[in-house]
């Protein structure tokens, strides 16, 4: 069994860095780095909902993901001048959007939409994960600047999790994913419930015992990132 | 606790009913029925591989799920006319691809593309993991058209679980997924093991048992479907 | 002067088939074969017309035609993953919602719009006159269903005709219309009158005779289907 | 029976103008007036044919179809704009293609394209008829000016016909289109055969004897466009 | 210094030929040809404003150009078939409704838009500023047509100037356009202030004092233009 | 005449910041300042050229912009999402190609590409000319990488100055740009030659004498910039 190569344990997370109001103009917004990953978070608060909401007296919560071109390791063309929007793409931001909406009260939060914007500037693995992580931040600021901070009935944060060489390792780098036999994605909230699992056997399908171990191992990551976005939002 | 509408036992799937060969023109083609769900799963073989695998001597799998307009409760509009496919279309699509090639193996293919079509043509919930379940027997008809019947490793099956009221049940109609406080489609191997397992809390966060028992459940339901799905390829 | 491959008379429809109420959602529905060619027939029915129409005490009937990716003899793309719809597609559903709405009154449908849905599964020749054909019957259920069956002002049922090595036959399969030198769609209402007459010269332009001979042909075909029509409706 | 408001027999065209060479650098161009409509005609010839024609010694002829915003009463918006082609203009770029093909000899032609542009700078009906017998007049210099004019096998002219109160009627301007009960649109050739025949109900059906009645009128009148395309062609 | 192909002097402009109501539906509309170069100006005028600009009580003016696909020495591809509209279409447009918004008092024009649509029919070079130059005549005419001429604070022209082979010259056919290592759009009024000014070095980068002397021509230019603007609107 | 809002000198620019390497992928990377305005600059080199220039030798280089939505004041739609690019967005593209294709000799480039992408991640006016002269800094580094630095034969630098209160300034911020009457664009090389000049009559139209004081104080600030990235370019 070989040792990670940038020496982290198997169950540690890389170093995560939290940047809160990078930008100026929206409600909420973070720079979140899980090494060399890097996502741009923002949320913008409007007063409104969409059509079909209007008159309910509740909110709405919705999430765009992208990755800028130069953010991959090779180039990767433009989905605005594509014309449309990859599956990848469309999966992620349906994914974001649906573990957001579920730490937010609608009757709460009122007539007001909260629109997410998570942007990869770098990629390095694990950016989805990353991107839920930050955006709960940005949500969280943009529910205090719209004064309604009990919108939130928890947290929510996300880590990758996957066998590599038949062992299970936290919050995986572009070099282990690709390598990885199995590759799951968990969102869990701050008190340790699951809002979403996903696993895919990339290589060989995997068996009960392995998906136990990954789950061990994400709740672990959760809870270290859960830390983290407190101590972040303790800040300034 | 209320039993089921249909009168179903909790582990219990709905009828299956699987026609093979259900069109003229393609390599293999199966009409799947779980219940009122009923999916048309066309797997089209043509000699060649997309231009990125050109040379590589292996072969490639690939899949695109729809829905009829009027497969639904009320009508949806029509993708081609909208001019885009949605998220939801995109994800399922790549789900079932992803879940098919996980049974592949591309060298014994040969240098030869299988096209999945999964149509829904009538939707009563767990339209996905029919067209996963039918579409296996489309691709081994196909396979066997190519004369490659070893290419495939093994078998896949797919079910959907969820928690209804607090109680773990198979195979959701819709009236039943509409009301689920949790959501999980399983795909797994004849051989028991898990391909790809898509868990989202819809109400509250799930915990760590309550996972356990939706996928117990799954292992049941799955076995149940393999043995169907070999029971429809020994017939003629 | 070979015979028909299929043994037919040259006046003679092929097989026709007829089963309502395919589908459990909308308002009608009817799964129509002509021979190997098979198309599913859905009229949904829904309150409100367009917005140009709004408040004009009219109603609206409108069309959708297209083919699923493996109904072909080869795989043909999906219109949706190409970002648009074909001229053929455009052009089948326009000749579609005009030949319908030739026998609606506006007036006695009130403001309801019924949506017709013409899903061709398999196709093997006349894909758009068994669309039309079928389409009626769902129409016909779907105003029923409304309780405006006098929103009927007749029937229409449609059929092709065609010139093979000079003959003129009735009801080309595609063996037969790919050799045809002229290639004629007719619309007719129960009554004999005509709705739309298209005819297109594939090979030498075509002479008034000829002409003449495939509208008699036509009026015969159209007939028949007229009588299988009242039959079906008149069925439970 | 009313006159009709220009004061024409009913069996009489509109003045014809034809300017030939309206344009620099297309390898034949047309400048046709029906009354009001006019329709700038273009023939580009470019060496090779599309890919699925390579190496079969064999040309191409394809044509496009669309009106001018400001071409119409109304001003339409751009299908530019819009991002997409609507069904009408399909529909009728298709028409003139098949039209103009009709009188080709691939063989003769030999490995060339010859795309034909049709823009209706003013619409006042009969824009389609106007389009393929100006198209006609462009395409024949198109293959003078690449030493092909035996690829011609003769010549097409088309025109519209309509019963306005009961009355058949020849080349119907805006004001008689929108008042027909029935909208007939004919091709043919300069030896008086069929190329399409397109009859559309507006109102009441139509039977047999009206459908003659219209056939004869439509025929008069291509012969008439027919002798006028040789004197523009006779031209310098 | 070689002497222009077509022998005019350097700040000479190419014959210009005004063609007012060159169509019978929009309000205003012109047939303006600088010497090969030939565009269709409509300004059609309707009741009402965009939805963001109602209750202003302020009018709209915007404009669209684009080129036929036979008005280029090679012909180019539609962009309504390519499904999307081009950068220097895209452009131009913008270019055009600037520089006519320019002489616009919105109060004067009150709720109504004027649409302007610039066609090239024809290209040899300067088709934007030809374009321009021919949308006021047209935005002058549909101004008058609402009886809002007051609503013209001013006139605009605009014409191309460039440097051939170290020479500033006037309005560039397309052969000189191509040659110019500096290529100047220069849109003024017909007090002689600037309205708009887009230099660029297509070659080498142009100093100073090569801008002041494509400055001046380009005010000889327009002086030249506004005088056959008022002679054309004082025209019947 | 009122001082401006940020204290600065009408003939000063803002605070200028130029971090290179932002990323970790591209050959060449720069985040550039102006002030509140944010802009990701990134060239990414490949091997080879776009398939109209292969086998000339000659090197080709392009460029893409975009705005991330939550970079505006107020929050914009996403352009992928749209489907569609629109008018700003291809002509800021354009004009960024155009100005660093000015100093680039593809010979001595050789078939290589270089992508230049521009992602304003945080817009305080002069976006477009941020990204031109932050866009420099990368190419060089990418020259620099692919070993080629010969093949830059100078240096772009772009600013914009406007007419605010009837006094030119330089460097406008976003509360200026909106109040200006006249707004400019300027691109110069290092040695003090145009290579684009845009200026837009916003409000009312501007004499010569105004033109003449804006392209002084352009020149001044692209002076400056020119020495910043000099300064940049010799750090580490």
């Amino acid at each position: 069994m070989t040792p990670r190569a940038d020496g982290r344990a198997d169950d540690e997370l890389r170093p995560i860095k939290i940047t809160r109001n990078w930008l100026d103009h929206p409600a909420g917004s973070v720079l979140i780095e899980f090494g060399g990953t890097r996502v741009l978070c923002a949320a913008s608060a409007s007063t409104g909902v969409p059509r079909w909401r209007k008159g309910s007296g509740l909110g709405w919560v919705t999430a765009e993901y992208a990755m800028l071109p130069a953010s991959t390791n090779t180039r990767s063309d433009r989905e605005s001048v594509k014309g449309r929007i990859g599956g990848r793409t469309h999966e992620i931001s349906r994914l974001i959007g649906r573990s957001l909406r579920a730490v937010i009260d609608y009757q709460a939060l009122g007539e007001n939409t909260i629109q997410l914007d998570c942007d990869v500037l770098q990629a390095d693995g694990g950016t989805r994960t990353a991107a839920i992580t930050g955006a709960y931040i940005a949500l969280a600021d943009a529910c205090a600047h719209l004064g309604v901070s009990n919108a939130l009935t928890g947290s929510v944060a996300a880590v990758s999790v996957g066998i590599i060489d038949g062992v299970p390792r936290l919050d995986l780098p572009y070099v282990e994913d690709v390598r990885a036999e199995t590759d799951m994605n968990v969102v869990m909230t701050g008190e340790g419930a699951f809002v979403e699992v996903q696993g895919t056997a990339e290589g060989a399908p995997f068996v009960r015992s392995e998906l136990d171990g990954l789950l061990d191992l994400a709740a672990k990551g959760c809870a270290d990132l859960t830390r983290m976005q407190r101590e972040a939002l303790a800040g300034a």
